[in-house]
């Protein structure tokens, strides 16, 4: 699927940066309410083509959405980074062979390898859109947010949505939102593609059943991770009694994951996102494996800046537009434009955006408006 | 299955500890050679009793093992553990509820979880192995080392723990392990008991399986986590066509890993380790479980102090006398003794060892033998 072909490129300097960005809302899911979003950000340098190129991976400040958290990330990163820095590789895949084999700690690993395509994609001057094998096109853009408020208010961002032309929505939901919220929101907005997001809420006995047989019955598109990250079981009895497909974010990181749930039936559809799941590479070969088992994909957000969201761009392009991806032009979330140039969306003929046909993701990063946001940084370079 | 009773604790001082004890010997297995051990002790004091207690959780310095590592576990325990100082509990699971919900880090809830149990203990006067529910009577103690060398270094030292009484041997192979070494073993030992343990070291394609097939031959007791940790479909597909029964370690974190196994039919034998299992409520739930499905399962260790060792000894009590633990006295690992009382084994009629009668786990450390390996300490009181 993808267009790599061996070429050499070397990275020869690294910036790590720890950064927290203040958020233009608090953010509200069933883990909680952030005000800031804790982020970690690459700068690194290719010798070949004398270019430098920004990557991000994004996982929260607290282990509360999977295991790791942006402080590890940063440390493990500092531990191993070196194995890579003033080496020669031919593909991010050989890049990430060289990288210790440390077990879990995925956005660590993605790291690594989407820095890798990045790397080879300025030696080669590829966009990356290009170096997945996607698609120049527009890629439908869908947007999230709380339903545990008025119905009122979900109601009307939903209009506000559909004057952008937005295609989809995805509420985030908790076993405290009001089923009534969610039956009054689905006869408002029948034609809507509407998602439900429990972010791994609901409790996985008889109470917990019953709460999602009610909501199965509203006929949303989708609910994803109803149950904990680690339970494919109760997942797969669920799937087996609903209408409504079950997605899984939370319990899909390693490849093996995906196989563990197609073999218990455990989904219909997989949130695919480049940090989650230990890369480019990894995401690659999770939609290869969706394609084959009939399970359908997406590309999903972690509330990323600029350079976070014109990778998954990229890689939503490779994918057919069934569905919608979580995209966000600049901001959508943060105060401030980090990238040049910004990343826009269309809202015609529907709410969209476009990669870059320039090498790698084509943007470069203000530095100076991201330093007062820096809380930890570190640069390692190659010795000549 | 276990005795506690609702009964008032507190927590109200906290000291945690780094340490790097130096081993007496390399430590080798699939992940790597260790020549220190870096571990996390923690040092309470409870209120109504006027006393104090250690506990230990011990992943290991990289996260080559499972995905945690001791200095997350350390940033982590240092984050959170002020939820749970200086307030009142009456059972361990309660103390562990008012601990952040984070996901994954097992150890790190270990930590708080075994320290609840600590506390309890202290408060009540109990030993741990009556409140886990166990018996006091010899447990037996199995050795463990490398089989990566020469057929008579693997004699040898099977011939000496013989001596000792050791009734079980576990042998720790990589896909680099000499077939003809292990075939001459299991002839020059027909009628112990050899476990072996890859660490997730084969590679689960065509050739692994052949290798793994090879292996199935020669009857060993069971086979140790041959696949990568998050591949539950492989261990399922070799346990379908083995008459070895596989057993899972690294793949067993969560309570709903074992769940996952057991729909899968993923193997029959399953390692708990209070530290990688999330502490010692979910040990029993675990144990629980597993009696329900029949699995087989038994304590494994983590190359632990006299601490950690004596709650595993305690742990293992509550089980029957079917498989032989993962059990270390004073001086098996490391060169010096760290408790008050030193911790013992028994060679007769077989070696064994016997849980403490004394409150918790009946040990005190010898402060000023820690204190040249201390690494890292903080330390929190609750506020008056």
């Amino acid at each position: 699927m993808n267009r790599i072909a061996n070429a050499l490129f070397r990275i020869d300097q690294l910036t790590l940066y720890r950064v927290t960005l203040p958020l233009r809302k608090p953010w509200k899911t069933a883990y909680g309410v952030q005000t800031g979003r804790e982020l970690i950000f690459l700068h690194f340098h290719e010798a070949v083509s004398n270019q430098s190129g920004w990557a991000e991976v994004a996982p929260l400040r607290d282990p509360f959405y999977l295991p790791e958290y942006t402080q590890s990330t940063f440390m493990l990163l500092k531990r191993y980074v070196t194995t890579v820095i003033g080496c020669d590789f031919r593909s991010p895949q050989a890049l990430l062979r060289t990288f210790p084999a440390i077990r879990g700690n995925w956005f660590t690993r993605a790291a690594i390898d989407i820095m890798g395509w990045g790397a080879w994609c300025l030696a080669t001057q590829t966009p990356l859109y290009a170096a997945l094998g996607g698609q120049r096109k527009t890629v439908r853009a869908g947007l999230a947010f709380s339903a545990d408020t008025s119905v009122e208010t979900v109601c009307s961002r939903i209009h506000e949505a559909q004057s952008q032309n937005v295609t989809r929505v995805r509420l985030k939901i908790s076993p405290a939102t009001n089923i009534k919220l969610l039956h009054e929101v689905r006869n408002q907005f029948p034609a809507l593609e509407i998602q439900l997001d429990a972010n791994g809420s609901f409790v996985p006995d008889t109470r917990g059943l019953r709460q999602l047989q009610a909501i199965d019955e509203l006929g949303f598109q989708l609910i994803e991770q109803p149950f904990p990250y680690r339970d494919f079981v109760s997942h797969a009895k669920l799937q087996a009694c609903s209408k409504t497909p079950v997605a899984l974010d939370e319990s899909i990181e390693a490849v093996d994951d995906l196989y563990t749930a197609i073999s218990l039936n455990a989904c219909r559809c997989v949130v695919i996102k480049p940090g989650k799941v230990g890369g480019l590479s990894n995401a690659l070969r999770m939609i290869e494996i969706c394609r084959e088992h009939n399970l359908s994909c997406w590309i999903g957000g972690m509330l990323e800046s600029e350079i976070g969201n014109s990778v998954n761009l990229a890689l939503a392009s490779v994918l057919d537009d069934t569905w919608c991806h979580d995209l966000n032009p600049s901001l959508s979330h943060f105060p401030m434009i980090l990238s040049d140039p910004e990343l826009s969306i269309l809202s015609t003929p529907y709410a969209g955006m476009v990669p870059s046909t320039r090498p790698w993701i084509g943007l470069d990063v203000d530095e100076a408006a991201l330093a007062p946001f820096i809380q930890e940084e570190y640069t390692i370079a190659a010795h000549h």
